[in-house]
């Protein structure tokens, strides 16, 4: 299945000179939607993951129908403020402007492998984040799996010998 | 599967008074997490849903696992200046605040049978939008979805006629 039929490009969003990849057309449409989620499971399967984390929110669209459709569990990454018990945080720099996310503290069990569901790799800058973030709760990254990645952002380069998989280069 | 194993009451969050209700171990617990998805499929596939349609974040937890699942397409209702395309917008009052909702123009098919999926139903505001948004776009609201409801607060009156069902009941 050809899934960059799915993607609309959209330019100067969400600013000038930005060209945004909108992922919803794919989200419509049923077959492309379940093919993608499909194949980052077989990408989870593979690595023995036992907990998906994704940053809100559209890591959440992909990486809930991995965790739901292996049977495992899913953390969640969110900005500050929205989790509702204690947090571990981590500031960073994002292709435009800069971030912070959060993770529940008990979010992750020691040695729990996990694997990393998020919707784009651009510059890598919100993975890396979660990385830490996992790393910090005692977790072990064994992937990173994307719908889409913007290879000349050269975010796997960030990600250094991590598991990458995505499955669409543009 | 009694879910309310994996519910956390937080009191006073986001604002004191308020009793929150955290889903976080219920989506940790891979088959806890895995029952609440395949019940909402359940009633999905009753109603002969051919779109699911969620708000985010939460929306997006439970609603994407059904349609990946139903290999049905997902239309997501964001916070302005999210969505890159053009919108349809609607404002309302909540529990504690106001909101504004937006929808891709083009997200629903005149006639399409619609589910609706978000974890809490609590007052219905954001329900009620979401259910003018999909109704403006020619969409029919065969449905409505909920892991949580809040009895007291009177959310299934707001949403009258229309088929309601929930995971759990406080």
């Amino acid at each position: 299945m050809n899934l960059k039929e799915y993607i609309a490009n959209v330019p100067d969003f969400p600013k000038p000179g930005i060209q945004f990849k909108d992922i919803t057309p794919l989200m419509a449409h049923g077959p492309a939607f379940r093919y993608a989620t499909e194949q980052m499971t077989e990408f989870a399967r593979k690595h023995h993951a036992e907990l998906i984390v994704g940053p809100e929110a559209r890591g959440f669209i992909f990486g809930c129908p991995v965790a739901a459709e292996m049977g495992i569990g899913f953390a969640p990454v969110r900005k500050p403020g929205k989790l509702p018990r204690e947090t571990v945080d981590f500031n960073y720099d994002l292709e435009y402007g800069s971030n912070t996310l959060s993770m529940h503290s008990d979010a992750i069990s020691q040695g729990q492998r996990v694997i990393i569901v998020d919707d784009l790799l651009a510059t890598g800058g919100t993975v890396e984040a979660t990385v830490k973030l996992i790393e910090q709760l005692g977790g072990e990254v064994v992937g990173c799996a994307f719908l889409i990645e913007l290879e000349e952002l050269n975010g796997r380069k960030a990600l250094g010998d991590y598991n990458v998989m995505s499955l669409m280069q543009y």
